[in-house]
């Protein structure tokens, strides 16, 4: 299938987009969420991101590097303020958005 | 984590985006392409549904009901559509879609 | 054009998503964030909603009904939440939202 | 609003992706459909691609240059394409593709 050579990246992005929704929400149950309100920003657009790019490699699109270019990018940005939190929703987010930024940079290479 | 009750939902729901995904640009190959018309419109449909609904779930979401029910219906149109086409990706697709309806029946009951 | 008489339900849905997305990161720059915890979810909510009927009705997808109604079910939600904040963002989100459930349950109808 | 100097690029973005989808069934409508395949799977593409990047403009996002950049990117491809055909629809889907193209270089520049 022509999208099984994507099938790491795929699984990536829809982890981290799981993962930022989640941290999103448990952000805005948090007691102090004005010092969260950077990566609920950056969680929304690393989910829509992730969630376009995963459909991309889904369908085999001639723009695949163009999409996980970007997608990488946001992720990077999102791992990077996630891991200024010590809360679990924000770790995981953290490590999820790494993971496929690494996937989605050697897809776009 | 508020999403992990959804997990198997959730998984669901990204594998059959995928699937359909999958489906629709490998129905834009075949032969007789006319002939897989409805199919392909059904796919891209469905593929956002199941989409939006992980999202819902995956944020815990208030309106997680609404979102399966009606991600219920539209695979359930879609495992229909593709089930009458022998092709592996539609016979895989019908799968996916008829997984996806019941986890998604189950969670909007 | 199959989409021509969706047009005005169109139009509401794209002006929600973007009263949504809008009124998601003002109330993030607010100072009690915990206050408008619920708005901000429902927004994200929303404007994903809003975006998929779009989406259909430019498709003139068979599923135009069930898209507009589960819309219409998160419409209403969100804009009886942003109802409730005195601040711009939230009351022209409360507006966008209730025209866009009146488009949409007319085409659910 | 912060998302009032992106309105013009938000409203072509959303008027590109309504070109796209109502491209993507005429085009499965039409006699010879495998002609049309990769026109079907660019107007896929760039329908996602401009609704993402809209989000991100109503958001006032920290990704919108690369949010545009990339979905310039997509535009050119899917107005290309479009051109080759006579048909109506992608004609005018040609014409929405390039006009967002513009405003999203602009704002990614």
């Amino acid at each position: 299938m022509a999208h099984q050579k994507h099938q790491s990246c795929i699984d990536a992005c829809y982890a981290c987009a799981q993962a930022c929704d989640h941290c999103a929400v448990s952000c805005l149950q948090e007691q102090d969420v004005k010092m969260m309100a950077r990566c609920i920003a950056l969680d929304i657009d690393c989910a829509a991101a992730c969630r376009l790019a995963a459909g991309y490699m889904s369908r085999g699109s001639e723009g695949i590097k163009q999409a996980c270019a970007f997608c990488a990018q946001i992720c990077r940005l999102c791992a990077e303020e996630c891991a200024k939190h010590k809360m679990d929703h924000c770790q995981a987010c953290s490590d999820a958005c790494r993971r496929c930024a690494e996937e989605c940079e050697r897809m776009a290479a």
